[in-house]
């Protein structure tokens, strides 16, 4: 959901995404404010734009009985994929929203950042941690959307991030999300053995009943069920 | 001045440096603490290690009568380049070491961040503000390290954050520094004349006396004067 598609037509297209998530027993639904509109420079004004919108569209989605889930996203995509670039932030406009609206954590986008363990107990005190998604941070990393590594790959401290999300009371499952132009020219069935014998190595074996994978393709999210 | 030269012979040689930048009459010297070591994961404990290492290097710098300048780079270069990756940290690490320590502002680096203005205040009030380089920031970025923009060409509000700089007290130049395969491949005289006439049409001109321009190689520091 981009920015610019947060006029009127917009909020109507919209409104019946929400309603058919609705229908589909959708948990939440994820937001993402888009970047800077055309030609625009800085982040201040399409931050509080963005804010005015994701307000507007709670309203919506709390009709409905959907939550809206904000993901921050990587600094590094900040000026075209969304405005939204920490945990701190998040926060922030979940406390000024209310209720039906909470955060995912993707390790890629946040793993930098020395507020990270606060952030994510913070998040868990409000009762609004609706995802984790796992995947690694390569070294080096020569692309800024299809370089991501598989677990265990890269740099990023896995174990020490989920423990962080258990104690701050996330129970539900890890979604395996690699977007790689590497591991999506491989075999989805052998890349989905790996997916999942590397999240047994790095948090565990049957104590987490299941992983999402969306490894394969942006577009296409399979259920595994690796208990 | 990366994380595994802070050894004892490490520690020699960077003292050496220190000696010959003072000859020099060097205000200050970058200090960039790499990344993580072999096979390391997460952030924390190269914090801790680089935060001790920065205290043993300013006793030293300190002793020769040069300053310290820390230049915190973007998320995206934590892996490899340095671990301190806000304007926040460098300022609490600044706090906590004392005089003869200070940073530079990249608007590269820091742009995204919500917290930029208040850091860059934070730093003016501490008198610690000891530069400023300027770049932009491209969409869409090709590459993590060598795809910078001209000023002009991409989404940084360049001319807010210098205003934020200058309110914050800094009253030096502009350092232009735009690593780019694009822009080195270009006529370097060239490249020069639109670097000022772009520095002119954001910033003012002749209040500016000078900029710093590194445009051509990251090897090569070419000092011009735009008076
Ligand atoms: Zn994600
Ligand atoms: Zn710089």
């Amino acid at each position: 959901m981009a920015l610019d598609h947060f006029r009127q037509a917009g909020l109507r297209a919209r409104k019946e995404e929400l309603e058919r998530a609705a229908r589909f027993g959708a948990d939440h639904v994820f937001l993402f404010t888009g970047g800077l509109g055309d030609g625009e420079r800085g982040l201040v004004a399409a931050r509080r734009r963005a804010e005015d919108h994701i307000g507007r569209l709670l309203e919506l989605a709390r009709r409905v009985g959907v939550k809206l889930a904000l993901e921050p996203l990587h600094p590094m995509l900040a000026g075209d994929r969304t405005v939204i670039t920490s945990l701190t932030s998040a926060n922030d406009l979940c406390d000024a929203l209310g209720h039906g609206i909470g955060v995912v954590v993707d390790v890629y986008h946040v793993w930098w950042d020395e507020r990270l363990e606060a952030e994510i107990m913070r998040a868990g005190r409000s009762g609004r941690l609706l995802g984790f998604h796992v995947n690694d941070w390569l070294l080096p990393t020569r692309h800024l959307l299809t370089d991501r590594g598989m677990m265990g790959d890269g740099i990023i401290d896995l174990k020490g991030i989920e423990v962080m999300m258990r104690r701050a009371g996330f129970v539900g499952g890890l979604e395996v999300e690699i977007f790689s132009t590497n591991w999506w020219a491989r075999d989805p069935g052998e890349v989905m053995e790996i997916a999942i014998s590397r999240c047994r190595e790095i948090f565990g074996g049957p104590s987490h009943a299941s992983y999402l994978s969306r490894v394969l393709d942006s577009a296409m999210t399979l259920r595994i069920t690796a208990a």
